[in-house]
């Protein structure tokens, strides 16, 4: 039996005419020979909607309860989508996550699949229904309505896939994975296919195709993972193990991000307790850190550099505040101007020397840096927005994205 | 452990707004020392607009699907309740109708309750807890989700108290069962009390207020059902056992109906094969037949006059066009200015002569009738439009409705 798991985004069933487009591309793939599980979002902007009412009420609404509201918006979608299919002739079902069975633990709201039951989904695969699962939402151990948090439907749709060992297609409102941002360097090229591990690195690094834990969860079982766009007929991306390819460029692809501040701390007493003691402070805080770097001491006292999300910047300051007095040589600089450009590469591992070959680059334009961070398969680079567009050109024409 | 059942209809959970005076009215409840099972319907308008979409994917979507759909609207609304409830201090919890294994048996958009399990809510109860649970829904034996049709969630209210033994307090937006319409008569009197038949023969006359099958369950398992206003603090009228009630009136109640059609067949061959297939031909088309008399023979012929909804006249015209071609003695007429004129009173067994008796009173005003139909307890009356307020006026001041 040929299956596939499909999932589409709010966006592609963001209205009744979206969801026809839907129905025929499902269609048109059954016709093919495919047996198919369909994983949906909530329409468009409902979930945004109901949350609305849910924050009018109490800013603080029990989790439970704020699952048992937004699950509505995916249930909304699933039995529209079903209804379609089945007006176009195509037998077809609904199914609530409960329905699935998709077994979730954690907290509400941010809660992880950790089985799912096939047997539900087998039986309805034999009568040749088209299945139209709710993504996004499980059950837990008390019968309770959970939902996945961000990039919840994605996780479904790979879950799904990953327990019948089957490809996944994720239909979206971009047309696939980019070497960079099409709208920062218009001669971005479209990469045939990517491999977990970078795509995980370009995930993290804000390029928005898809969420992490998606992506985790087709690496561990081995799924591939193909992203396209549900509105135009162009070849996608595939997601898949390094191993299947054949050949490796030392860089993949290039991610900017203009969403984060540096905050530079000099004359920091030379102590791990108190460099332990700022992080772990603005951890307590849920300020996300993204880069860090330090330099060597010198007189006994050491300067620390790190990004914080611009969003988060005035709790981070307040945070400093406290170090401030109690260590009143501790000088506090934040730059909230500042591009982070973040090349992204598999073959880094192999090919040696791809981060002095971008600084030669840099130079050669005379752009500073205000930082480097180094991962085995990424390098990230602090530079002034001003030099943004000339760096993407000169690296993006240097390794052909 | 006093427990009680209220429910709420869509009108009173319509806005935020209504949904924190009805949590205060529950609140106050609980701490009279009740332990309260709260059944709530879908928000205002929401189940219409839900149907729309539906409607709009096509004209005859799956059962199943529409069920999968409307079902997400109390889903909401028990959510916001429940939110609504912790957010002023009351724990409360959220049920959806298949969570509380409420199983229905029958087709989608119309099924039965066959039984509630009880586990969780005893469960809960115990907790202390306010029970926010789904209406108009339940579950069936293929684990889908279906929904119970007009009147549901008044059946879900009454079923749950059935099972708990507990009374139902039905929370709307009327204030009580009246005599007669107060629109019709000003000074029409707000019933105390009202035995369960004479509430389903008011029920059947379209006085609004309730749900047929909501009434039946509750005569069947003894739980007396109050209904009162949830905007305001007044007394409202109980539904109960009549041989609980220590007196009984002749007329308990009178209601008007304007919405009926009189189509008089004369001339029809004297034969029961002719009339049966009138009304067998009738009842294939929906068209819903409510008040009949039938002549006797003259001439080997009789006259027959029905009463038909306004709205189902075209239909019903059509099938009688068949028999006219078939018998062209048949002679067809239709009035469709008439008034419809019921008075209820479970009195009547005992009292006889309340038939002659407003005989009299409508001699007296010289207004003609058109057709009489009796039960046991309800007598019907046709008239002319234009003699309504005398006849209300007379009839509900002789029994001091």
């Amino acid at each position: 039996m040929k299956i596939v798991v499909q999932k589409y985004g709010g966006t592609s069933v963001g209205s009744i005419d979206r969801i026809k487009n839907v129905a025929n591309r499902i269609i048109k793939k059954k016709e093919e020979g495919y047996h198919i599980i369909v994983v949906v979002s909530a329409m468009g902007k409902n979930t945004d909607r109901l949350l609305d009412m849910a924050y009018e009420i109490s800013k603080n609404p029990p989790k439970r309860e704020v699952d048992m509201l937004i699950s509505t918006g995916e249930q909304v979608s699933i039995s529209l989508l079903s209804m379609t299919l089945n007006a176009l002739g195509c037998d077809a079902i609904s199914l609530t996550g409960p329905q699935v069975n998709i077994k979730t633990v954690g907290n509400h709201m941010k809660s992880k699949i950790s089985d799912i039951d096939d047997t539900i989904l087998r039986h309805h695969l034999k009568d040749n229904k088209v299945i139209i699962v709710a993504g996004f939402q499980g059950v837990n151990e008390h019968r309770d309505i959970t939902t996945l948090g961000r990039g919840g439907s994605d996780t479904s749709a790979v879950a799904i896939a990953s327990k019948l060992q089957c490809p996944c297609e994720i239909y979206t409102d971009v047309d696939g994975i980019y070497s960079t941002d099409p709208r920062l360097y218009s001669k971005a090229k479209k990469l045939d296919r990517i491999s977990y591990e970078e795509m995980l690195e370009m995930a993290s690094l804000g390029s928005g195709v898809m969420h992490g834990r998606a992506i985790e969860l087709g690496q561990k079982y081995g799924i591939p993972i193909y992203v396209a766009s549900s509105l135009e007929e162009k070849p996608g991306t595939i997601i898949k193990e390094v191993a299947q390819m054949m050949e490796s460029t030392a860089i993949t692809g290039m991610a900017i991000d203009n969403n984060d501040a540096i905050i530079t701390l000099d004359y920091v007493p030379y102590s791990i307790q108190v460099i332990s003691d700022i992080f772990s402070r603005l951890a307590k805080k849920d300020v996300n850190i993204d880069m860090i770097s330090q330099t060597s001491p010198r007189d006994n006292s050491v300067s620390v550099s790190f990004t914080v999300p611009k969003i988060e910047l005035k709790e981070a300051k307040e945070v400093l505040s406290y170090f401030e007095s109690k260590y009143p040589e501790i000088r506090v600089n934040t730059k909230e101007d500042i591009t982070k450009l973040s090349v992204v590469g598999i073959g880094m591992r192999s090919q040696s020397g791809v981060a002095a070959q971008i600084f030669a680059l840099l130079a050669k334009e005379n752009i500073e840096i205000d930082m480097v961070t180094t991962s085995e398969i990424k390098i990230s680079y602090v530079i002034n927005p001003e030099n943004q567009q000339t760096a993407i050109k000169v690296i993006a024409e240097e390794f052909g994205l």
